[in-house]
């Protein structure tokens, strides 16, 4: 039974202690905080686990096995690091920190403690629909991939969204995504700016993200954060030979009012509620027993950062701008 | 935690128990026992459960909570009722007993308990597009059902598999699935026989089985054991104003070789894996802490069972068989 | 340049003199006449056709080449035969006849004639969807056909409909389908009473109709004359071996609203309006120049009324009633 | 009846002639002329045509109402100029002329002229699915467009093909499309190069075009043309609270081998046989009787030629190219 502690008992906080307490086998949250004191106070008491004043004391108690960082995304680094400096497996929700700077410090303190203790939390990885399109991918089924095109569409985002956010909050997934399909880095970025949809005040929604993978496989990615039908993720590989695609994910096909119909889901909970669950039930499988992490490391957390600056750089000049990635430590290359 | 006592260590006893051990929370199996004491001693050690030379052991076993029942069919009668005399909750894999003169005696035996304690491993009412046509159904959205079509392929099926199997092992699904959908008792059924696939060898496959609800929606059922292709279930409800189906469950599109195709699962696992999972963990939550099973109870059984008799009758007199069912005890009543 | 007369310019016949003035290739229409002579001079003025006061005059015209019959149908027979009587081509709407025994009549006259002259309007051999599905199932790709589910559903009907005409008027289609679908008789009917809906008044409405290739392909039909959503056919073929079905017609994909929909076609006009295009086009290739009618015959029509007939008596009765044919003249043999 | 000289005679020419002969209504071959005389003169004598030796003594014919050029692109400005100076309704197959000069030349004759006589063969406006995309479009259910994903495949090309193919043989038909689609311009367009198919050998293969309507529309074109797989065409255009696609054209689906299945058409003719009809019968239908064309005119024949050359220029410089289009004459602005 592997014995974690939950620093942060916000949303997802609470949201991974229920997946841990009330879905998931092997697991048990013994140790929780948060900066407000009487959440974690509720939280703790109805889990049954000790609650404490600091992160650091979640990290430091001997009961814990290992960590989950659902705080605010400000303090990440600083509990990713003394994760590291006491030897225990941490799990961190993304950004795994907020500046590429503090991702390679956090690349730098794990190589220098010389195993895999960091998994960070993209959870598109863990998808069925994803997984079964880079089987397909992977097969040769379709020829070496030349392109993808991709949608990430929001029904609606809240007030707090910014410019930025559509590259940083929004199509980091993406990134994460392609970096994990294809199997290599991202070399270049740049942004096209498409009319502005009037649903998005003075946003600028949508947009279109273009990847250059380093082989040169080209990524177009739509990101439409105001759409109002649903929420929608789609894409698509264009092979030398054929295409793979995700599957439209509708349980359930109704015949009413002069349309043939399958609903959309709502939100990304519900599109990714069990990516979610095998995200976290694959954590806890390798690391018990004294495994690593096999999942997004580290380096996935600081590559994706970079990715961002380079977007947010092309959104704002309307340039091409080239990905400048420090060099991969060995400890990152036996790794999928 | 719940704390689950197995009878029977075969093929679905093990899934069950990797399930309970490796997929889920909040239960624990910790006795186990085997008609193969062979088999049962190399689980009980792999998950670390004791083992006991019998299914009557494991139910008195004070260190176990609840039984599950994944033995040979000739002996759920027996273990279903040690279970209920000890007072313990009993998941029983179908069939609840192997004639409906046993099933009956087993309602009555937990009417005699005064609570229920028992559930039937009837899978389809968790998995999530049936429960997704139910709403559909439920919400009013195509007005009343009239009908339903359905169709249960299988690619192909064993050299034990007979012709009264069609009905009692295949069908049985649908059978049990309707009366949940409807919120009603199937009143007759009939068989029709077309041409015979000589894939199936000696075996009458298909058989197009016609079952009438008792508030008359007619329901039709494509039997196709030998079809090759894959493992497909379908379903069609008919309503006066417009249709609900399953979708498709394919979560990828490849476009090669002049073909838009989704794959097909190749058996049931790969198809209804959710919904086991799902099944089981309900069922946990719902008896933990000394609730009762809220699941498919002793009645859908006992109503299965008379409903397979009458569906076999069918197929061999090749006429209208009507259902004749003992009077519904109260403590089914309100449960749905 | 085919020289047509037209007998019955109502609404199903103006269609037709539209479709062979505006849309078709090689034709001409030259005679018209109808029941309401102020109806006739009108379309015959339209399309500078010379308007006459019988249909025998039509037929009788010597700048008349072949006869279309669109007159009421008790009037079938008399023209059919006239035209047969003159050697002329004549294309029949359905019903050929209104009895088997006229429809036999009209056989025998043919036979008499020595080649085929009369073709039946069953326009859905000439529709792409059902040819695609043919053309798979005659390919032996899914093994060989064992059933087939279809659904034949109309938004609502007009006060006339009678209890008979959802066997005579609707599944009439289905009934000469199949028998072109699968080359050869239907050997039984049936039909089956699900609940009724409240759109249809004093209507028995559905109905499942069950038919029985003389090889034993077992045919259901669900017969749903007022689903209100749409005009929808649908037909799958089940195959020892796979399944070929009607693909969904939709040419557009709509994402709104929290669904993504494709539009039902409104009414049969919709969703066989080429088909009709293509029957009429191929009737006038086959004859231009003095050849005979390759489409549905008179067999085809006789075939189908006798359908019918089992078909009507197997709703009053509740029984499966036998199709009892008259022997196949060699003149129908060499035809598909 | 519409009397045609077709001059061009070659795969394209004797299409259209087989269309005009046999499939279309109202219209009449006339007159026919190749640069190969042989050919010419087959052709003519089995559609019972007058021989020409020069397109201008097919235009020049007095029993010639109406022109279709479907000669050597070299040759059409000087047919279609000879058609307006003898004031007769020319159908000419793309390109209107193989400059963009040329086709301003064209515009300023046919405006010299005074009314519309010409008009050019870009038939997706008149496929079913185009049509019934715009139709969502326009009718502002998924609020105003802003973007327009688009993919044009082939599965392999001539050998002939070259690099600037890609944009003025292939996507010519998505730059026309969109033109027609928003009623408004191309402002700029751009070429990003993916990785290459080893399909093509030395050709870049594929191709993203980003087109920028003149209101900010987006539109991203995928140009593969090595694919393999088969002749596919889509396009989603994303609105502000939803999209409308192209559906799927599959008639039938096909359940076998672990798949569900739809087939890909082959080829566009396979594809767009309706629209080629359907344009050349509202051709027909709109110049019968004295009337002026009402399809894609000189000036869209002229706009796609200056697009196609900015998209040229952009694929050569790897940069964005503003499209520079002469002013539109009054003839032009009221027509769709």
């Amino acid at each position: 039974m592997l014995r974690v502690g939950v620093i942060g008992t916000g949303m997802i906080g609470q949201d991974h202690i229920r997946r841990m307490t009330r879905v998931l086998s092997g697991v048990q949250v013994v140790a929780v905080t948060d900066a407000n004191a009487d959440v974690a106070a509720e939280v703790g008491a109805r889990v049954g686990a000790t609650v404490h004043t600091s992160g650091e004391s979640v990290i430091a108690d001997p009961a814990v096995d290992a960590v989950v960082v659902c705080s605010w995304g400000q303090s990440h680094e600083q509990y990713v690091l003394e994760s590291i400096a006491a030897g225990k497996p941490v799990f961190c929700e993304k950004p795994l920190a907020t500046t590429q700077q503090a991702c390679l410090r956090i690349v730098e303190a794990e190589v220098a403690y010389g195993s895999r203790l960091v998994q960070v939390g993209f959870m598109r990885r863990y998808d069925a629909a994803y997984r079964a399109l880079k089987k397909v991918a992977d097969s040769g089924d379709i020829g070496s991939p030349l392109m993808m095109h991709c949608a990430h569409r929001n029904p609606s985002v809240p007030g707090y969204y910014e410019k930025e956010s559509a590259i940083v909050d929004t199509a980091v997934h993406e990134i994460d995504m392609v970096r994990w399909m294809f199997g290599q880095e991202i070399a270049a970025a740049r942004v096209l700016i498409p009319r502005k949809s009037r649903n998005g005040g003075d946003l600028q929604d949508p947009l279109l993200l273009v990847l250059e993978m380093a082989d040169g496989v080209l990524v177009d990615v739509e990101i439409s954060v105001n759409i109002r039908y649903g929420y929608d993720i789609r894409g698509e590989i264009i092979g030398e030979n054929g295409t793979a695609a995700l599957g439209e994910s509708g349980t359930v096909t109704v015949r009413r009012n002069a349309q043939l119909a399958t609903p959309v889901p709502a939100d990304w909970r519900e599109r990714f509620i069990l990516a979610y669950d095998t995200e976290f039930q694959e954590w806890i499988d390798s690391i018990a027993g004294g495994g690593h992490s096999v999942g997004p490391s580290a380096w996935d957390g600081y590559a994706a950062a970079v990715v961002c600056d380079a977007g947010v750089e092309a959104l704002h000049s309307g340039t091409r701008i080239e990905v400048a990635l420090a060099e991969q430590p060995k400890l990152y290359q036996s790794v999928e």
